[in-house]
């Protein structure tokens, strides 16, 4: 199993929901980057669950410890290595879950692949395994403040509720004000009421999460295989529950004539721009300099509680099963935080790649 | 510029549209494999333009000869070399390109990023360049096929005309029988039709590719950074013209709730199934043995002889284009065959990589 | 800066002397290798300074713990984090080196690429650095086992004095009975005397570290660019303080004709044999079932308490140096544990590569 | 197999004696590198054989055709790909070679490991894959020559004949000069006579091979894992007949006090040095800005006329073998282009990788 993501920039994950520890190295960060562990902290406690109602009410206390990689308050270019300590990892008994798959939940693989599956509150196929991505993305994102890029990611749409389009300042604004990290504060609050709802219906729904990263250089990414598209993609559909990644119109584009959305170029203050946006920053494979675009299709948690059929894998035969716990009923606004970072990486690792950060020395 | 995919079994493509040849080394292919220059240009001819309405009218005779990798008949592991020599590549002016880019085509960011752009018929940024895709396509459906795995890619929508679902066996059978590639004889018509209307009109159109893996073992994949999802999603989004992928139900999942999405599982036979495949045949990154089920977007081709505004890079100031000669209307019936290509070679690698082929020799 | 090493069997390693913590990620390990903590610290303790008259006499006490990985006893095929805290990191005064590189040790390199360098007891440059490739070594160790192939390092060569050849079970016995780690139980206690001297002295004096490993399968490594001998080079090169590398009678064949050296070849028990193993295990790249022998040259310790010439990078002017502190005479002995761990890292990785080792799961 | 050298500025290498062709491709060379065939071919001719007394009287046109990466006479940061065809392949009868393996030749690992081995004329075990090598050298050394970077490798032992130590202006000139390669003309014309004596006796000798880099900037290679020396050493030790690589003193280290062999610093006209070059150059995996010094032991050709002990592999009995044909009697004089080549790679790989050059486009 390889569990590393990032080519110069490049994250090792590591860690199990219920085993002693959950992690990642971030190596090939260059040093002088002023760096400290409130700035991985506040990333983590994006993600944490139980603050809200449309998260699960379990409690989880996060706190991420640094073994290495920062020295005098910056970075000193060896590996940074952020741990974070599983607490009452056993709590509870999940032997239920042995040999038996949740339906759409991706125990299956890890069973039959592996064959010693840790099924502890889904061992290493858990969502606590994105601390390890989120620790990556805040340094990545430290990273890329020095070159004045962020990025921000947010919820557009829950089950069939779709949020209106804002600016980006107000997005910034707003995913703030409220639990679900939508930037529509109306549709916010409907988004907000619908995930309650299936909550009490021992269901859950699904929904797309938006990601905007701006200030971006033009000519980050490769044009054949190495595309920055195709990272993007790629660290995307690696989040769990992720079953769709669109850049820029996305799907829309089937039903257009380039007449229609083809990105004209003009010449303002003699910097090329392009007068829409309907690539999404990204053509040929490399950034062209306007704001990159993506959207993820985010599927419902499979974990429920509603009875649904399966079956043991040891006795291999047909058995029901009901999926007690405390479950996300929509796990979107705590993808944002997922999203924001895993695009972070992808930036963090073409900006060295592509000879905009020096590999070794940000003072180069 | 990285032109490789693949860790195990791994292509390196190379040339452009107007140099001496373009073409691909398909590296890690096991010895034994019976391998013959026609396996390899029976796709080619798939994807060679002029042989019906709705491409382009150019006429590409595309020819591969073999330069290494094939004893008496079979592959011995070394690096199987497939180049196809360029022909008539002086025949035309391009250098109206040389310093203006075409809007939302890739030539501004190898213009500016590289700064030696070989702008005659779009250079590498050509689509002649998925030849190089094709070849190692290839021969991975060959290696593929000693397991009795199948990829085949079809044309679901061009434009607002949306194909029927159709069984796997007739959408094998009915493409072959009309330009469009569809599955769906009636729209194939509507589709070729809105084609050539576009191409009247110097015009194109976009549209949605499917491609579907079948016998495909479950366990291909890793389930955090090297998922088999993840590595479709890449391949996919760096073909030119490719704006979203999804897998299984895609961005539907959006608005649905887990009890309708999940694929419960059973016992038939002594073997695992689900009553659904709304995963498209891959959960928590891993293959789960279902058919593998992707859908990519592909915008309008973006050089239309409409005409459009851009810029002279040289002087940076803005100057209007107007694309002349004769290029796809659509290119998703072309795209089929690269997606196929595409998802033959992350198969094969996977199969590799995850222990069901041989690094080294077929027959061990 | 990459810290990582092997490609399917990967070493991530992290931590500085006198940082938090020093440790690695074993990426790869396949499933079900039974491995338990003593397995990593039997391992460890053989590195551990303080033990013996030739070795430094800090006192450090490396006791790894295990963050994840294994499961009920058993590896489960996600990563293996091992972590060593360091204790008392903050009990000396470095400051004098902290512009000041000491002739031959790698500081300088820190100092200048970086910009940010940890010099407290040599940062990340320190020896102590390799408990991490002693923690990779011993999982690989583990799984080599479980094939029976066994590794081994010996001293062979301290300062002019030779040891004389031993067989394998001899080299094996013998080695655990002297702090050298030498076969040669006579030539081991010139060896320590000569040590002991050069301690007195304030100098430290070189020699060489033979590493044999036994029953590897006929087939590993790939014969152009990721041949066996080259990557076993690259992993004991890397090693501080090595500064040559020969496979077999290395740089002796310089003088011999392939007349006296050629190993020819037999048939004995229906099994290919050589009649010499001057190859040392290894030819075209591949190992051909015959013992792997490699040598390295291990140099001196550069941190003497003798004076030195050196320079103030500050300052950019001409200063000398003095080191004080308890530094090994001679690295050799302890080197031989990180060259048994690089040797099976490298073996683990290419017996999976070459699939010997199923990845996923080491029953299949 | 894997046919690809470097990470950034990478070669990937196919063909075999026999077969249409040799050849290689060179990827991730920026743009806008002046380069042309003659380039190329110059350094081809240094390996070609039949030109002199001391290598194989095997006449060989090695004409390379560049197939894609230049434009208008600049590299334009597409692959480079150059093939050499080869002619006259089938002129001999090599199915002596078909079950029997050479003693001391990699034949027997291609034989047993791929299970289909093109035999003919060695097939890709051959020197003639070095073709690839010296292409990707020729790229890398034009490359490096951009940053006045030069690479040179000449003669310094054969069998038991030593060479002086010469200045390296004076290699530069020597080796020019007469067919070993050697700096030292004495020397040079005992060498030349003692493999002229073993082609006789139908015999051949070993050798070393030394390589010195000049000009190259402080800072190359990272400091634990990708070290410049590991990657060299990996590198050289890839070249068939190779059994040992030594960087600086050496072997010579182990019978030396730190005392005797460290390196001082002092400050010149501001800029740093070692008052000695014992580290070769590379210190804690670091280039210091000293010239870069590595020694190869080259073994003696093992295919020989003499009568010699092998076996039939398909019968599994013991058989007799005698290797007519036209032999190298030393192969060092032709290693001597090939270690220059791998050398130039692997420093040209690493200027892009520590950022020195732009990954893309020389002129930024």
């Amino acid at each position: 199993m390889s569990n590393k993501i990032g080519e110069k920039f490049q994250i090792t994950s590591f860690g199990s929901s219920h085993g002693t520890a959950v992690g990642a190295i971030v190596d090939g960060c260059p040093a002088n980057l002023e760096l400290s562990v409130e700035d991985i902290q506040k990333e983590l406690d994006k993600r944490k669950p139980g603050t809200s109602s449309v998260t699960t009410p379990r409690k989880e206390s996060d706190e991420v410890k640094i073994l290495s990689g920062i020295f005098e308050g910056k970075t000193d270019g060896t590996p940074i290595t952020g741990v974070v300590f599983n607490k009452n990892q056993h709590s509870k008994d999940y032997s239920m879950f042995k040999d038996t798959p949740r339906p759409s939940h991706g125990d299956y693989g890890w069973m039959t692949k592996y064959g010693n599956y840790d099924y502890n509150g889904g061992g290493r196929g858990s969502g606590r395994v994105t601390i390890g991505h989120v620790i990556g993305g805040a340094v990545a994102k430290k990273l890329l403040e020095t070159q004045n890029i962020e990025v921000i990611s947010h919820v557009t749409q829950i089950g069939d509720i779709k949020a209106e389009q804002h600016p980006y300042d107000e997005i910034k604004n707003n995913i703030e004000m409220n639990p679900v990290r939508c930037a529509d504060l109306e549709a916010a609050k409907e988004m907000e009421e619908l995930i309650v709802a299936k909550k009490q219906e021992g269901d859950s729904v699904g929904g797309i999460v938006e990601t905007i990263a701006i200030n971006i250089p033009a000519g980050l990414g490769e044009p054949v295989f190495e595309r920055l598209d195709g990272d993007l993609a790629r660290i995307l559909m690696n989040i769990g529950a992720v079953k769709g990644v669109e850049i820029g119109l996305g799907f829309d584009v089937a039903n257009k004539s380039a007449s229609e959305i083809n990105d004209e170029y003009y010449i303002e203050n003699n910097t090329v721009k392009t007068k829409t946006n309907n690539s999404g920053g990204i053509i040929g494979g490399m950034s062209n300099g306007m704001p990159i675009i993506s959207r993820i299709a985010v599927k419902p948690t499979p974990s429920i509680s509603k009875c649904q059929d399966s079956i043991n894998l040891e006795k291999m035969e047909n058995k029901k099963i009901e999926i007690k716990g405390r479950h996300d009923p929509c796990i979107c606004p705590r993808v944002t935080v997922v999203a924001e970072s895993s695009t972070a990486i992808i930036l963090a690792d073409h900006m060295i790649r592509s000879g905009f950060i020096n590999p070794s020395n940000l003072n180069e």
